[in-house]
């Protein structure tokens, strides 16, 4: 038996998976307000026009549709047409579809990195991106993020430097997870510049930008990418609903091949079933109409818990303050212990994601993860209150 | 970038992928007849019950139908009273259920051997089973099997013996993709017996068990395993519809944080809507009343198979009888060679997959499979026809 985390140490494996289950335990009971989750907003999922989709799917295409077969091409396509509305020029043949953001990061790094090679990631970052490197025994150099401007690039390029030469590195442009923060437009070219100069492979793992409170979002990394060392990642469970289970690669069309024997050997294909329905759902250009209802809440719910912060944390707590997305970063003073706090914070009825589950050294005990996506505003008002009683409580009164 | 099937010659691995490409173009070219397939058969897929289980849950269930969810208990349920009833007792919390058993076989993969290290599987065996062990660098040993009584459980033990000691074996116990063949009860316990005696963990992938023909499929090698040494992979996809990409792992229990860390790694979760779905076509006891119109429509496509061959190439080939699943093996005379055959017999309009397509090194080039689920009787006995005048003309004539 292997450890499947070996370059993590024991410990802070051992608190990342009692933070979550913990966190599994508290997902089904109601009397908790949680802050901790990562789910879009319940009320705003397409549920009618879904299971229209699906029904007239199953009706048209009758057994075809609860069959094997290839990629969906209408969903190809709209993808293509998609990343051409963001800057992105591919054919529907260079789209490869997956479940979700995950097996296309997993697809990758099976593609790009062998054990013992080295990945670049951000030091604090979504657990996922963790496991397909140092949780496939890779060499993890890591590289700062800050809380106004998004990844240290001056970072990455040292770490590009580097010998051996990284294989690949990872970035989250949009609304990162934890940290809520984007890159700007030259950030993201001068991104696509280093990985074409120093020639390492760059994943750019893009779930959230269409969660963009207003406007429209920047084009992604990808768009500045004329030597094809980037590798994009999309995904629905955000936009249209997780149990979809469907996201996208776009990679060079030489990659098809060999990603093609990758999935097949991971899970064979997504459903047809889900492919076609999504197809339809955008067919019938439902997806306007189901996103804007989504970003206003999401923008809602958002100024609610940056006010609730301001109010019962400011001059005491930092934190980020996204155009989008669906998570807020918040620091606290280094004596506060978030991971120490958070059975307290449970008895009194609030959970939120303790700072250390985003990274691989246990650092950023003193921070904390909230979404706010999936929370009426009343109950994020009430759960920053609860947490302010915890903190002001237990953990800055000297107690 | 990595090759992605290091332990497999590279012309063996062309061939394969050429072979692949051709189905892929013929599988939509509606004059072929293709028996190159492993598709049930369409007709038989429970189209309008599952429409009525979909539509039944997004209304009962509403966003939980649609939004990340831990595994959907109910399922797990089914799933462990089903294997109860096969002989194997577990509680639902040993169900972890994946994207069909390919997914299950990556995750077990992934838990059990690291690049380098050996595995033991067929000569003559399914790909999936061939990319989780060779495909992922693994020194793979093979043991042959036997077209009447299945794997060489003698071959198994000697392998077993060898140093340094095997880190898995995979057997196919019921119908073999593509031999066609069953293991007896009898080597069944000694199989689970091996694998307690040697130390070596066996995964038993068994996609097809319930395709009996007729009566009860035999206890799986689970059930004759004191040691907890024996991993049963299970899948919906070949007796309810591939389309809803779920299947089960049967392991100790204590395992399953470990499987449930890899899981996550690769993409999260599977589909809570489908889950959820195929947990209610099964509360309808919807089973049984679809399995028996199958297996009686598999048993007269593979009767009529069986005649067709008996028909043309008595005395010339010899092939496999299975009692169920979806393969005949056949094997020609040695200097007949399917692969180089193939594009004649796509001229005239029939396809199979040439024997080499099972193979790490490129044998079995005088045989083939047929697929009997999702083709009509007239139409196998029409590709059957076909079939000889391709190797009349072509093949033995020494032209």
């Amino acid at each position: 038996m292997h450890d499947v985390m070996p370059s993590m140490s024991r410990e802070v494996n051992h608190l990342k998976r009692s933070v979550l289950r913990d966190l599994l335990a508290l997902a089904v009971d109601p009397t908790i307000i949680s802050l901790a989750g990562g789910l879009p907003a319940s009320e705003f999922l397409p549920l009618d026009e879904f299971r229209s989709c699906l029904e007239t799917v199953l009706r048209r295409d009758g057994a075809e549709a609860l069959q094997y077969s290839t990629q969906h091409a209408p969903l190809q396509e709209w993808i293509a047409g998609y990343m051409g509305r963001r800057g992105v020029r591919v054919g529907p043949e260079q789209v490869f579809i997956t479940n979700g953001a995950q097996q296309g990061l997993a697809i990758l790094s099976r593609l790009l990195l062998d054990p013992g090679e080295q990945a670049v990631i951000e030091q604090v970052t979504f657990p996922g991106i963790q496991q397909v490197t140092a949780g496939r025994g890779a060499q993890v150099r890591q590289i700062p993020t800050h809380l106004e401007s998004g990844a240290d690039l001056e970072a990455l390029e040292a770490a590009f430097r580097q010998e051996p030469r990284p294989r690949l590195a990872i970035l989250v442009p949009d609304f990162h997870n934890p940290l809520g923060v984007s890159l700007s437009a030259e950030k993201r070219a001068l991104a696509a510049g280093l990985a074409a100069r120093y020639g390492v492979p760059l994943i750019e793992d893009d779930p959230y930008s269409e969660l963009a409170f207003s406007g429209q979002p920047l084009p992604p990394i990808k768009a500045y990418d004329e030597a094809e060392m980037v590798f994009y990642v999309g995904s629905f469970s955000k936009i249209l609903a997780p149990a979809v289970r469907l996201g996208w690669i776009i990679g060079p069309a030489s990659m098809t091949p060999q990603i093609t024997v990758i999935r097949e050997s991971l899970d064979l294909e997504s459903s047809t079933l889900l492919q076609r329905a999504v197809a339809e759902f955008f067919a019938r250009d439902a997806f306007g109409r189901h996103l804007q209802p989504l970003r206003d809440a999401n923008r809602e719910r958002c100024e609610t818990l940056l006010a609730a912060l301001e109010e019962h944390f400011s001059g005491l707590a930092q934190w980020s303050r996204p155009s989008g997305g669906l998570f807020v970063w918040a620091r606290f003073p280094q004596e506060l212990d978030t991971f120490a706090l958070f059975p307290r914070a449970v008895e009194r009825r609030v959970a939120y994601i303790p700072g250390l589950a985003f990274t691989l050294d246990g650092s950023q005990r003193n921070a904390i993860r909230l979404n706010f996506s999936n929370l009426r505003p009343q109950a994020i008002r009430e759960g920053i209150q609860r947490l302010s009683e915890v903190i002001g409580e237990h953990a800055l009164s000297g107690a």
